[in-house]
């Protein structure tokens, strides 16, 4: 297909596939004449990536290059390849706060994590917080945020295939710890309206 | 205290604090000389609430100042104060795309919403981002992610007290939606993290 049918396909501006193009997110198509090349389903794909990495997660270009290249090395194991979108995922804030209540947490949970992710640093500023606005931090009181955020890492993790082609695999890597993050979060604002309507139903 | 304590405590800059002044998101201190005030723990309270708002919800300055007047407007029920937060959080994305997908997913669960809420807008958005990468949008397929946010939800509800004093209930609403939405979100990637690492060790 030509750049204008991957457009219309991608709903993305033929400026912005252009830009990614020059930018490297997007692989050349194959040249059919001085000025046209050709693109097929894998280019779909990849902008479909891209474009949920921007508009979903909110990744800078900079950071989704990052990730593309981690997902295009057929040398990279999987497992660095999540550690490499968490990073891209993670927010840290407030540098150094919380620290200590993320490591006792974490120890209390026996949840180990890999050796240089910024993953502690993200849930020790978000504990921070909580704790100075009086939370508890430990295990039990914060049990159900603790058992939903498992239960369905149990499955995403799950749902990382060795026996697919890895191509394939990484894509869902990186696909399944961002959209499905933001599934997540989407589906606990709506619960949480949705509940307090049945709740306090206003009256007529 | 003067506003130099209230920069300690809160962990911000003082030109920071005479910004949220300036910008009526923090209230006025006590004047007790032509050039000093006296500020007290509702300051430190209302200073820590901003700063969450800032840096973990990742609020800009105008939307904090909407849900801050709603938090301080004693007529407003509680289940309105959360639908304004929930405008605030929420991510329109892709307008107008995937709002079929949200609103079947909806009535097969059943989850009834506000008239006005931009919340079916934000989670559209997401299942659109889904259905293009070949996931299937419904009830059974969705079903762990649509557990846990329910899960949650209730509980967040839940801890929503009717007999505390409104300031005290509204200060929680707003902490609830933003502070354990960013926890649900961070233990969910250290989960994936931990989760993986239990089950592929890489070989040392």
């Amino acid at each position: 297909m030509r750049i204008s049918e991957l457009a219309r396909q991608t709903a993305l501006p033929v400026a912005t596939i252009k830009f990614y193009l020059r930018e490297e997110l997007l692989p050349a198509g194959t040249p059919i004449s001085k000025t046209q090349s050709e693109y097929d389903e894998t280019h779909v794909q990849r902008l479909l990536l891209i474009r949920s990495l921007r508009e979903i997660a909110g990744l800078p270009v900079a950071t989704i290059a990052t990730v593309l290249r981690a997902v295009d090395d057929e040398a990279l194991p999987l497992i660095d390849l999540l550690g490499i979108t968490h990073a891209a995922v993670a927010r840290p804030v407030l540098p150094d706060s919380g620290t200590e209540l993320a490591d006792r947490l974490l120890a209390e949970l026996g949840w180990k994590l890999g050796p240089r992710t910024p993953l502690s640093a993200s849930l020790a500023g978000v504990l921070q917080a909580l704790a100075e606005q009086g939370e508890a931090i430990d295990a039990e009181s914060l049990g159900p945020w603790i058992e939903a955020a498992r239960a369905v890492a149990e499955v995403e993790v799950g749902h990382i295939t060795f026996d697919s082609p890895r191509s394939e695999a990484a894509h869902r890597v990186t696909l399944g710890t961002v959209l499905y993050g933001a599934l997540l979060s989407q589906l606990r604002l709506v619960a949480q309206e949705a509940v307090s309507l049945e709740r306090f139903k206003p009256e007529d």
